[in-house]
């Protein structure tokens, strides 16, 4: 079998487990003579790696059933509009901080519903960085404080939680999803488009606090935007193949030893990776070390033409998806949870090969 | 391999060709090293499955570029608020046609943006039909005219589009998409959730005429809800899995002769069906014989216990998927397109002989 090291931003590699599971049951799912995917969402089969799915999630993170786990869809950009639309009316505030593309989407969506105060930027100084402790300024009765905690283009990302005085925090964590320890006492919502860190491309997965949930407004919002609508129930019919992929998923990274064994591994990958962008001048590192996401790792070479050589060779050398994000440019190599310490060992090794011939 | 004859409403039966593709390059997609769900969705490998899939629904439908044919998520019940949301204002009207659960629903959510007025409904006796000509009562000026072309849970099926006097139609076709033609210079928009006819849960294909968009109001739309959004580029992480069963589906369908094809099985599907139905009163339908669906057929037994013992043996013969929508109990027997003639006779041959014992 042919597998490549897969540096993709997202949607990126599965754990090889997951995906040979899938296959080995694709068209006979436990003997039923059917795949997972052609079975009916209300049936026994489904209702049980739904089920499985969401106790993995409370699991994860250490929590019980105060938090709903909800499978959406739409992606993290249908929540950008579904969130205020449940939590900001007109007369109402909600800060957001401005760590990136993501965040001004999200933030566009917002100034549809009311007021919007932007309690951190880094725009000025093209999102090289996010916020430290004393660099925010919120207001004392937000609705919310919405942050992007990995920042997927720019390369950056939050060791820890924004300090909020207690107003809930609503994240988008998208890219760092379970690949450290969150204090889950501070958020409201915690949602993440599944194509990075969880599974694949298709579902959207939404952690919300029940005493928050309550909060919201209920008023003239269409029923599939209402975040109570999914929590009452399964409304309309899921994802199904793309929550099973997940609950494979997570089944793999329980087994793996969780969010704390995540944690080191990462810790270990990216230090790993920066180390050998900070040997030199070679390769140049695109923000402020302090902010750096240990997801996906961004840095420039000394021209574009060395770059476009660098994303070549990789490519021959099977390594493939490190060609910066469109908006950006440069080299950025995503090293998600499911990215091995292998692919990135075999990634560093290259790196001080092109120096060598190339420098 | 272990596969049974699968009559679920949906998620439904697929394509053995379909699958088994799919499983064949679900861990090394096209001698690239990695799975299809696991490839950026900018890249070229998925660039060129949307194009083809693209391709696929204009050629079956005998369109061309007059139509954008979108891959979205949040299934039908997420159309039902997009359409009123980009096409429905206070001041004004659009027609919707109630004949049943489904469309209840479209028309709970229209009446959040406009005026809805009932052109037919079918409530009263118990959704047992859909309109025939002259049984409408429909708005000059309508912006459109929403209809359920499929109605899933009670067994009813248009022959044919509505007459609306040019007013254009916009179709939650999720249950018979494909499975016979249609007079795409009526319609609008065109929409269907993937799960019955035309691949796995998880992406609706929504098909919109370019003239009809440009119609849609633009203000104070979050982003996600507009059409427009969408067929201008590739917006967001599309569900790609999805779309690429979708167009596997696709594929096995043009190989099998397009929707010309499908149009002579699935009548042939059906009067099999219905003929075991009406030979004597021991099955009875449940729907106006005019109004009957093609793909969802629906009928009773003398009791309940009786359908209850029908279900449970048929399962034990390998068909699946027989029991009614919770709502109206009975029995369904969903044979959408990729429910094969031999599905069918098998069913007959157990109805038959289920008689034989019980009657």
């Amino acid at each position: 079998m042919h597998r490549v090291h897969n540096f993709s931003a997202g949607p990126a590699t599965l754990p090889i487990e997951a995906l040979q599971k899938a296959q080995s049951e694709l068209l006979d799912y436990h003997g039923k003579g059917a795949s997972i995917m052609e079975m009916s969402h209300r049936g026994a089969e489904y209702t049980e790696v739904n089920s499985q799915a969401v106790t993995r999630f409370r699991r994860l993170l250490g929590v019980g059933e105060e938090f709903e786990v909800l499978f959406l869809q739409g992606g993290a950009s249908s929540q950008f509009m579904m969130v205020p639309y449940n939590y900001l009316r007109e007369n109402e505030t909600a800060d957001y901080l401005n760590t990136g593309s993501w965040s001004k989407k999200a933030i566009k969506e917002a100034r549809l519903f009311g007021n919007v105060n932007i309690g951190y930027s880094s725009e000025d100084k093209n999102f090289a960085s996010v916020p430290g402790d004393g660099e925010l300024g919120l207001t004392p009765d937000a609705k919310y404080v919405h942050f992007t905690s990995n920042n997927t283009i720019f390369g950056t990302e939050y060791k820890k939680e924004p300090e909020t005085n207690g107003v809930p925090l609503v994240c988008d964590a998208s890219s760092n999803f379970l690949s450290r320890p969150v204090d889950m006492s501070k958020y409201g919502i915690i949602y993440a488009g599944a194509q990075k860190n969880l599974g694949p491309a298709g579902v959207t997965v939404v952690i919300i606090r029940k005493d928050f949930l309550e909060k919201a407004h209920t008023d003239k919002i269409p029923t599939m935007l209402k975040y109570q609508t999914h929590a009452e129930k399964l409304f309309n019919t899921p994802p199904s193949f793309a929550v099973y992929m997940v609950n494979l998923v997570m089944e793999w990274l329980e087994e793996k030893g969780g969010i704390a064994a995540m944690d080191k591994i990462n810790e270990e990958k990216a230090e790993l990776l920066y180390g050998e962008i900070d040997k030199d001048e070679f390769y140049k590192g695109t923000v402020e070390p302090k902010s750096r996401s240990r997801m996906n790792v961004t840095f420039r070479l000394g021209s574009e033409d060395l770059e476009k050589k660098f994303i070549s060779e990789a490519a021959n050398n099977g390594m493939i998806g490190l060609k910066g994000h469109r908006s950006v440019g440069g080299v950025r190599a995503s090293i998600y949870n499911a990215c091995s310490l292998d692919s990135v060992k075999t990634l560093v090794s290259f790196m001080d090969e092109f120096r060598k011939s190339n420098g």
